[in-house]
């Protein structure tokens, strides 16, 4: 009855540029146990300096990857995540600087997560896969850091989770950080993200297809993993952006098979086949339960866990931090990130605020260039 | 796997308090085909004078009924869904104005809707239902408010989808209108909105026990159902409120069956429990396939169809009409409700705009009691 998308491709392919792999025994976890062995992969670009101090670490957004940059295909933007921001002579300048992007833990792009195999069994390990957070993130991070040889960064710099992976790295090794951007994040995701993040779980759980997280590759719950996408791409745009982009068009471009296939009530609005498109294309590319892993990895970040207040954790900041807001984001509103600049500010910290003016809400960070290179080019 | 809500009786009741109902032929629909026979379930309070000139129209949004109001429960704000503002000496004053509202054609509180029986086949229509329109609902209405001899209607009412039949009444039957509110609902719904609807629409489709609408009564796609209304209770509310109300606290009350019941990911916030609860409390009421329809005659509302232009149509409303919008509304932002009353006004129409200051988001028309009063008593 329901026509399902065929995943043509094990989703955990490393891309070709992405070869580097790093792995460590064990991770003590901030929910509690152990997770081990873990592997991290990682691209980097430029060299690091004999003092190990001139290195910039790259952390990405929910779906993400450690590809930000593509130097085969440096003029295009969909190359690469954050190609045009990095490259010789471009803000974030590979002829200066040694700069990093790693998988997540958690990720499906080559590190270790709800999609590897579990050496204990060898299954995947589904949902027997321990709940990991940003703090979990950064930690492993720090791991490959070392590894590498840095000494010191020059710079933490994301978006999204990236930006709550940045601002937890300010906190957790001050010491290693000279500058920090955190860009469309805040110290704790709102009521409002938390509840759209638990309803595209649910629709993910809720795919008999799902069957409790131990469907076989290529037979997912990419029904609930596409209906959960649709909606998410709801909240990384904005009212007005999704107004001038499709309005109430009716279908302009070719026929997408929607999420269930069922046929359309009384015509099909652009926007809609849009957001088919959408959920198809990460069905395509992502695994549904690290999906569930890496949202609720999102909902429980709290800067101020493991401290006695908000306070005592931003008082450790000690790097210069860039907040960067978008006026048009809802799921990271810019005022809840300009009042934790000003928090950071006000107990003695360098924070500097600045703002995307932009009508393409949370997305923003990934598709107004100028803008972001002049935030960029201001920092470093 | 998943543990479903049992429906414990028939949705379609009607309550003990509204049991009028009137009956007609056919109705010619909007968007082709007729639909008939088709009744209307009713209540009304007050009496109508002999001239038929002293009776309002409430018109219900998307899940609502036609119970409006409680005479014997006057003081309890959940008897009824608009019951603080209707009574005898009250805004909506049942000693003056003859009263009346309606479960909306489509829906599932008596009115015939996918919920009932097709007399020709003898089983429910589920998706053999035709698409309706609010265009449809209004003329059913029209049909309802000669059956019970009103030559003049003082007022038509209502919010969200009730505001786009208000609207459509006042541009359909100019000559029948004295005065017109439009609470949090504009022309058409925007993208966004339309983004959210579809998204919900998915969720339900996808649950294996919607079988195509062809669900037998008390074996409907609860969970899915259940997701659709988690996410449409975060549109009916704002950033603010959520914020307000939930924050980031962990469970607080009684834990509800999430629509999936699979285990929560790292605990549970205090949200994601509330939508659960909204969740089921929906699925106990109300009709999967109604709200597939209901919801798509909001997306298909557009106030210019039929007409050369938005202001052709427009330019026919002659009562006076009052435009509300809600500071904190996302799914009818107060922006587009005013956008709408100037350009009534611009046409040399009797249009005013007024803003209820509320952080309830879109929901504001059911709560914000004070404000609602005063601003239907500025009208009648």
């Amino acid at each position: 009855m329901v026509a399902k998308v065929q995943i043509t491709q094990p989703i955990s392919i490393t891309p070709e540029t992405q070869k580097k792999t790093f792995s460590f025994d064990r991770l003590s976890l901030q929910q509690g146990g152990v997770l081990g062995p873990i592997t991290l992969a990682y691209e980097t670009w430029g060299t690091l300096n004999a003092t190990g101090t001139n290195a910039i670490l790259i952390t990405h957004a929910l779906t993400g990857d450690a590809h930000a940059h593509d130097p085969a295909r440096p003029y295009d933007p969909k190359a690469a995540w954050w190609n045009p921001l990095i490259g010789p002579g471009r803000p974030l300048d590979t002829d200066r600087y040694f700069i990093i992007c790693s998988n997540v833990l958690g990720g499906c792009y080559g590190s270790t997560g709800a999609a590897s195999i579990d050496p204990r069994t060898g299954r995947p390990y589904g949902m027997r896969f321990p709940v990991i957070t940003i703090h979990d993130m950064v930690r492993a991070q720090r791991k490959l850091i070392d590894h590498l040889g840095v000494k010191r960064l020059e710079l933490v710099i994301g978006g999204s989770i990236g930006g709550q992976q940045a601002l937890c790295w300010s906190v957790l090794y001050p010491e290693l950080i000279s500058k920090t951007a955190v860009i469309a994040a805040t110290g704790a995701l709102t009521a409002q993200g938390i509840a759209f993040n638990e309803v595209a779980r649910q629709a993910i759980m809720a795919d008999p297809d799902w069957q409790c997280g131990d469907y076989a590759p290529g037979k997912g719950p990419t029904t609930g993993l596409s209906i959960a996408r649709m909606l998410a791409m709801i909240t990384y745009q904005s009212e007005a952006s999704m107004e001038h982009r499709f309005g109430r068009n009716t279908l302009r471009r070719e026929a997408v098979s929607s999420p269930t296939s069922h046929p359309d009530l009384g015509g099909r609005f652009d926007v809609e086949n849009y957001l088919y498109y959408q959920g198809e294309a990460l069905v395509r590319r992502f695994d549904a339960n690290c999906y569930l892993y890496l949202s609720r990895a999102m909902d429980l970040f709290d800067i101020s866990a493991g401290f006695p207040s908000l306070e005592a954790a931003l008082r450790r900041i000690s790097s210069k931090i860039l907040f960067v807001g978008i006026t048009s984001d809802f799921l990271f509103p810019a005022a809840r990130v300009q009042a934790l600049a000003d928090a950071v500010r006000k107990l003695g910290g360098n924070a500097i605020y600045t703002e995307l003016d932009s009508p393409c809400g949370h997305d923003a960070f990934l598709k107004e260039w100028q803008q972001m290179s002049a935030v960029i080019t201001q920092l470093v």
